[in-house]
């Protein structure tokens, strides 16, 4: 193809967007903030475009909305419509949007209302709640081109099967969501619908690869989204923009339907999983809503583990981490980290901390099993067009050897991958540590093009513990995060890291942390970090939008 | 290395079998049967070697035994005793073992009898249960060859992982079992051990891998024993000797300690598993004492599904497969599948004709999938000592193509075993059958050195669905058994296949039938195969020998 053919093709994908957004909700420019301010989330509130309900429904939690829509006080119309009036303004601000679905949210949603008017009943958990999803989740009949222009005109057969059981559940889809070229950058940005900002500062990517979903979540554009991870790419964007995310345990959610340049790679297993605008036990309550159906029926590879009751437990011991031993934490994360254990403490729940074991012998496990083709598929799939390989795609394939590993190379770093888990499981038990806080990311947030170190999160896909991300309630601060200027980097990774530390460059940024449990201990982690955000993060103190 | 230099090393491997064997059991040869003696199941009983209880012990199964442990009616020392001194005689026989553990696996019995004297409890569901062991299962300071010369001086640091809990049950090991070269033949011959003979016929082969386990099964040498399997290798020797044999789903029994070739290859998952002398029952036994101790915690990969307790269930629907579409079984196999069908429909069981769905598609991805590497890993371990090369184990790695896959080749191998996985259940689904009952083999059993045909237990691996295989009641036959001179072969592995039989070639082999369940389903499979047993195979039938 010449040089232009990737643009035509590009264009197609630009096309499906721009035509699927639904004009009645959208701001004339000069109604908008300027591109040079930075800080965009109270925008719906400053604004006056919004009424007062449609706030009140935009930032009510998916287990409140179901709460009200069964106390037959919201009809999930008004739910959907207040969503995609407030998801259109956000994509006009942060380009977070790949495709609208507007037309068919509302018609369902008023099947929905129709259904709870003739039997007062819910359909489903997920009655009438709004989701957004990042593209490459598989949605019937339409495009799914997972960031690659090559794919910019292939369609999908039948829905995600992920997809299929939360609409049983009562889920409305109304909005696609953004991801960056090869799906392998904690940023956000293709060749096809562009950059995704971040609603709290734009010069500041809201994370990736779900990245599109990490702005939803930030401006509330829905309650509840969906993402996959298999580096991070949950976790990151939903803290980065200051919602929530869960990477549960592989093989607890269905994958089926989610299209990758690299089927059949199970080294690493990607997962898919919920993100939130508002709250852990939304994360909790997609989670029931999807396990609770059996997905092993309809993909048996799947774990037959059903979705258990956990209740909140105080006596547990949280192990923190201040630090993973490789890349000092930026100062922001360091105060959030110290803000948390002194609530945790305050609160009577034992904490320790916790010495990060070989952290760096993951990470190069890790690097090694991203692309062990040595990112020949995706690189591939570039090719094929003609379209500009970004600098983070190179970065990310750079993680791989220059040549494809053997299968006997494969399965060494298969087994080195086993033998670690099992001394990290452990040394756990041994330690008596149930879970560990940690921060998601060396910064909070990063600048745009910049999220190089990936294994403050990819340490738990690895080790497949279920983890999640929350916001700490904190913000980066101009005052209280200073520059240690005494720092000596500990080496080279460690110094691009914090060399590109100040605050003014994260102005706004929420600031996130995480915890991870063990293995297959999703509905345990669930509920240990939904405790740790009410005490660190009272309800109250949420309403900062 | 020079020529012989292999059969020094060798040698090593038979010094440790020779100095183990303990002598106050060994029958002078004068008074064993003749070599060209092809049935020797009977000995035991017609030798006049045996006391009756000795006899008496050693045809009780694991749960009779317990039972009569707690009951305070056997002590554990003279329960092991008779199954050494069995052992013995057998290994004379048919030459199953690797390794005797006489004087430890007595004093842990005195050990057990002295818990329960001083507590009247029992120490664990398998009290005082004499366990034999494949040799390739590691043991603590002791050689684990795994069949290769290579390996014949490597110890090995613990007991795997699957030992220690059967220890913390109650087990006794007092033996360790034979196994062929490369572990991938449904024979059992290798350069060190040499080549396991059927007890039932002993120009016929116990099957393998797990062929010593068969053996020990069939000569009744232990009523409990652990093979592997990844592709028919618990299942196969099982039947061919007599006994019952269990392929759980895969990541259900913990795999750590156990020694192969190619640690790291995860696109087939070989299994651990109980083989029985004279129980299905004594299969669930086994796993409950194995899977109630939560494996997981010391096995982090594991699945962490506790072990139902299932009852049999009349209504369910079994779907019998005469014959895979590939290789037509041969006639008393066919004959066992009429005979266990006009059963169950006397016993009111739902009975259904299965079709076989793409078991040729299965056989490829599985053939493809055995030695990705082109058999490197083996071949090299093999190459280093210049051990012959059985003509099974390159039977075995002509599977595989001549170079090894690539990545990506492999990725595309495993998502087409997702696909197939996936069509296969959704077909159980669709056509209501809950269990498949098909052949273990084309044959009963395989003349010595002739067992070429793997799939109608591989496909179950493939599958990774759990599958039970245990005696039919039924021997071959002179009579009933005829040669079906009239079939036309569809292809060539047919005509090589079908060309083996004849009756007069398996004179007294056992037919044995294989259940077959969904994937996870091990407790209602075994529960199935439990039920179907009764029904095909009364009790008192069973007493044959």
């Amino acid at each position: 193809m010449d040089p232009e053919s990737w643009q035509l093709q590009a264009r197609k994908g630009q096309d499906v967007l721009t035509n699927s957004i639904p004009k009645q909700y959208l701001v004339p420019s000069h109604q908008l903030p300027p591109p040079t301010q930075k800080n965009v989330v109270d925008f719906p509130r400053k604004s006056g475009l919004f009424t007062s309900k449609e706030l009140g429904i935009t930032e009510l939690s998916a287990s409140e909305l179901v709460q009200e829509m069964k106390a037959g006080r919201l009809l999930a119309e008004e739910v959907v419509k207040a969503f995609l009036k407030r998801a259109v303004v956000g994509h006009q601000l942060v380009n977070f949007a790949t495709e609208f679905m507007a037309e068919e949210a509302i018609a369902r949603a008023k099947e929905l209302d129709e259904y709870f008017r003739k039997t007062g009943k819910l359909v489903g958990p997920l009655h009438g709640v709004p989701i957004s999803v990042k593209e490459h989740i598989g949605m019937k009949d339409r495009i799914c081109n997972a960031a690659f222009v090559a794919w910019v005109e292939k369609t999908t057969d039948e829905d995600a099967i992920l997809l299929q059981y939360l609409h049983k559940a009562g889920a409305v889809f109304h909005v696609r969501t953004n991801q960056p070229q090869s799906l392998m950058h904690l940023c956000c940005s293709n060749n096809i619908t562009g950059t995704t900002l971040n609603p709290h500062n734009r010069t500041l990517t809201p994370g990736g690869s779900s990245g599109g979903e990490g702005a939803s979540m930030g401006f509330k554009c829905a309650p509840l989204g969906i993402g996959t991870d298999i580096g991070g790419s949950i976790r990151a964007p939903a803290v980065f923009c200051g919602g929530y995310g869960f990477r549960p345990t592989a093989m607890r959610n269905p994958a089926g339907g989610i299209k990758v340049p690299f089927p059949g790679q199970e080294s690493i297993r990607g997962v898919v999983g919920p993100m939130a605008s508002s709250s852990i036990e939304d994360l909790d309550l997609f989670q029931r809503a999807v396990v609770d159906q059996e997905p092993w029926d309809m993909e048996p590879s799947l774990t037959p583990l059903p979705w258990k009751r956990v209740k909140q437990d105080r006596n547990m011991t949280v192990g923190i981490m201040w630090d993973d031993g490789c890349v000092r934490p930026h100062p922001p994360v360091a105060r959030a980290l110290q803000h948390a254990k002194s609530k945790l403490q305050a609160a009577g729940i034992k904490v320790v901390d916790w010495e990060p074991y070989k952290h760096d012998h993951g990470w190069e496990i890790t690097a090694a099993l991203y692309f062990p083709d040595a990112a020949r598929s995706c690189l591939t799939l570039l090719e094929s067009t003609g379209e500009p390989i970004h600098r983070l795609t190179t970065w990310a394939f750079s993680y791989s050897r220059s040549t494809p590993l053997t299968i006997s190379e494969n399965w060494d770093l298969n087994e080195k991958r086993e033998i670690y888990r099992s001394e990290y499981h452990t040394l756990m038990k041994q330690k008596g540590v149930d879970f560990i806080l940690g921060p998601v990311y060396p910064g909070a947030a990063a600048v745009l093009g910049e999220s190089e170190y990936w294994n403050y999160t990819s340490i738990w896909n690895i080790l497949d513990h279920p983890a999640v991300s929350f916001p700490s309630g904190l913000f980066v601060d101009q005052n209280l995060d200073q520059v240690d200027r005494g720092y000596k980097p500990r080496n080279e990774v460690d110094e691009r890291e914090w060399k590109k530390y100040s605050p003014e460059r994260y102005t706004d940024a929420p600031i996130g942390l995480q915890l991870a449990g063990k293995r297959f201990k999703d509905e345990e982690t669930l509920a240990a970090a939904g405790l740790i955000s009410e005490i660190i993060l009272p309800k109250k103190e949420k309403a900062r939008i």
